[in-house]
């Protein structure tokens, strides 16, 4: 009983993004403009992003076509394989069958050159020079670095303090790909220099890296910004993950009960998701949806679902999602995509019409789960991808208590090639888990931002 | 102008590992036994390991089936892409067709699990409990552990103790997949404690590594020894590389005119020459063939090519390979899967034979090499596979300068991700070259040991 893969054609790739808003029952909530209090227009947003991908962000089209030029990029590692876990069925001794599609086949190891390629793309297009952008894990960081290298644009990288520190190999990673790596806070930006005017030993945050990354686009015509989560646009691109697994799971002759993916900013969570919440919002078939975030780090299960700012400095527009309060730094957990402290809008919006459950895991659960993982199946997934690991063991022991069989998908998003230093600090009983108090999360939400609507 | 990748279906995986041994114009000279300097019967390695085993080292059969198995696991990652580099090609303006079959993409991140799953199918079909073996940068030893994991076989991996203390996280990794890592040389062992009497300082090398393994596996008759290249079985199971690479070539319209690949103790070379100089053999197609090997461990190019011991301690039976001495240490260079003192057997008499160009690389110009690759290709290839790639360079730039197209075929034997730390010092430029005087190669082949054959 070996682990079956399941493997598409370059013809049988996606050619356009799904995009959600089309199917859904109720709009979003516009993005504001925090001075004024009114719906944001796309001119506001031209200083930070062309416009190709501003249309995208507020786009209600179904479909939207995915370039040629994209295309033939991602055909360098898409479609990427489908698997079911078998070996990790039987080691669970589970009724329920396990897919999980793998998105660690990417050249920078993650679902984020999905978006990457996309969005270095339509910045070339039009005319600009550098990026800018913010890394936490160095995910998203290393995607970016890898499409501008590929696009001849400059890239510049606020990489999380703490992260700069802790990961020194993504870091190289990105400098490889020919990217320049600032460690965030930084004194080169108003809004690094004022938070270590408060802090100077500062961790960092996204919140933060994305203010000093907005703030130097924002200043220069030719450099924009890049965000790798959150956005409507960024979402969408992802949705070639969960397209694919469909076309795939048809292969298998088989249909998932549950989907489940693990959410910090939202987009690979969206990227497996989206396709099937599409057909559950279009009446053409029922699914169950799990969003797994970590415990440390809870905006769907403990936030509040409101206006917020994305940065901590308040330089981008305000947008309705569930937030923790943009001055909300969370532990310096190992998982470090999933450290944001507000949800993608698209994200937010579902969960709060109630067609997605969420749930928040620990860390030291989670790579357990991990480690289960990796012995049945081989690949070890990244910290972030444990916890949907993590919630597919629950559902497959529950289908195992309960004595009846379903079928689970989870997105397999990134693997964990940098990030053995979590794992021997796992093994090692060197990591703990964190719990922040009612006071405490009560206290985060205490700065949001009062906004009439 | 973007990458190419070329796929196969699971259908045209090859159901043989291909025997060169059929097609040699003289056969292999044979192993002797050094207490007897006689032909070492397969009895006397059984205690190593499996008959099954044995039998492939000796077999003459040109095509050997792989057990369904074997094959079902395989599938996990095999076939793997072959791309044609034409982001490459267009960064070197060379008018040469560059592909290269990436082994990379498989759990461990090498080729070596072609052969680990194999080993370990094999022992555990002869009722063995527990292998050892050696490790030098760890892409072994991972592999190893994870085919363990998957067929429930204890793995004890001897670790070159420069690697254990230079990359935690391939221990890391050995761990996860429930191995135990023990630094080389050991107290453990009358090899390791030899060593550590005339130095307690020692490094390890991989010949003192397999001393240590051996001894292990020769005490206890539920325990066997399994290594990650040399040996003619090992170099059999890689051939799946070369034949999935014919296939993909067929599918492009192609055939190579140059075949590359990086050399060590030879495994991954043969994996993808062995197949095309099996038809240069068998007179269908000529080709020209180059062995990579690094300046700092050049066993082909300055070594001698005699009956040599394949470990330190001397616990090996003698084969005639391409050898510096069994007591030969090479310098702490970043490619540690290819600082071996001697060479494959097969590839060292097929060397012998004319058959292949053999070239040493110093590490510096292999790292140049490596990234200019990365910038292109988005792959970040390990250490070893920047040998061939450097050679892969030198041939496109030597066709721009001939003003003539050729076709070059080279094994991206596994990508770098555990190796950042090589490619850090690189480029703060900490890396140094190392050269071998002339004399200090005379003093390490003065100690051959001295057969009559």
């Amino acid at each position: 009983m070996d682990t079956i893969k399941y493997v598409l054609t370059e013809n049988q790739m996606p050619k356009a993004w799904y995009n959600i808003q089309a199917d859904l029952p109720q709009a979003l909530p516009p993005v504001l403009n925090p001075a004024t209090g009114k719906p944001i227009t796309p001119d506001e947003l031209l200083p930070l992003f062309p416009l190709a991908l501003i249309e995208q962000e507020v786009s209600q089209q179904r479909w939207i076509e995915i370039p040629d030029a994209v295309r033939s990029i991602y055909c360098q590692w898409r479609p990427t394989p489908l698997y079911r876990a078998r070996r990790l069925e039987q080691a669970l001794d589970t009724p329920a069958k396990i897919y999980y599609k793998y998105e660690g086949v990417s050249p920078s190891g993650s679902h984020k050159p999905n978006t990457a390629v996309a969005q270095a793309y339509y910045n070339k297009q039009a005319g600009v020079k550098k990026l800018t952008t913010e890394t936490g894990a160095g995910q998203w960081g290393s995607s970016l670095a890898f499409a501008g290298a590929l696009f001849g644009l400059e890239v510049l990288v606020y990489m999380v303090k703490v992260s700069y520190q802790q990961k020194p190999y993504r870091r190289a990673l990105m400098e490889t790909y020919g990217a320049r790596v600032v460690a965030s806070p930084s004194t080169q930006t108003q809004a690094g220099r004022e938070i270590l005017a408060q802090n100077p030993n500062s961790n960092g945050s996204l919140g933060i890296a994305i203010s000093e990354a907005v703030e130097v686009a924002a200043a220069d015509e030719q450099t924009k910004y890049a965000l790798g989560s959150v956005l409507n646009h960024v979402l969408l691109h992802q949705t070639v993950i969960g397209q694919e697994a469909l076309t795939q799971l048809e292969m298998a002759g088989d249909y998932p009960d549950i989907v489940i993916g693990c959410t910090g900013g939202g987009s690979n969570f969206a990227g497996i998701a989206f396709p099937f919440l599409g057909a559950k919002l279009r009446g053409e078939r029922d699914i169950q949806v799990i969003a797994v975030e970590p415990a440390a780090c809870p905006s769907l299960t403990r936030g509040k679902y409101a206006y917020d700012f994305g940065d901590t400095a308040h330089l981008t527009p305000l947008t309705k999602m569930h937030t923790l309060g943009s001055s909300f730094v969370p532990e310096g957990i190992h998982a470090g995509g999933l450290r944001y402290h507000g949800m993608a809008p698209l994200v937010s919006h579902i969960v709060n019409l109630g067609l997605v459950e969420s749930r928040a895991e620990y860390q030291l659960a989670c790579f357990a789960a991990g480690l289960t993982f990796a012995r049945a199946e081989g690949i070890l997934p990244a910290p972030e991808a444990n916890h949907a690991v993590k919630a597919t063991i629950d559902q497959a022991l529950l289908c195992k208590q309960e004595g009846r069989s379903k079928t689970i998908l989870f997105n397999l998003c990134g693997h964990g090639h940098f990030d053995m230093q979590a794992y021997i600090d796992y093994q090692a009983g060197r990591l703990v888990d964190t719990e922040y108090s009612a006071e405490e999360v009560a206290m985060a939400l205490a700065g949001l931002p009062v906004v009439d609507s």
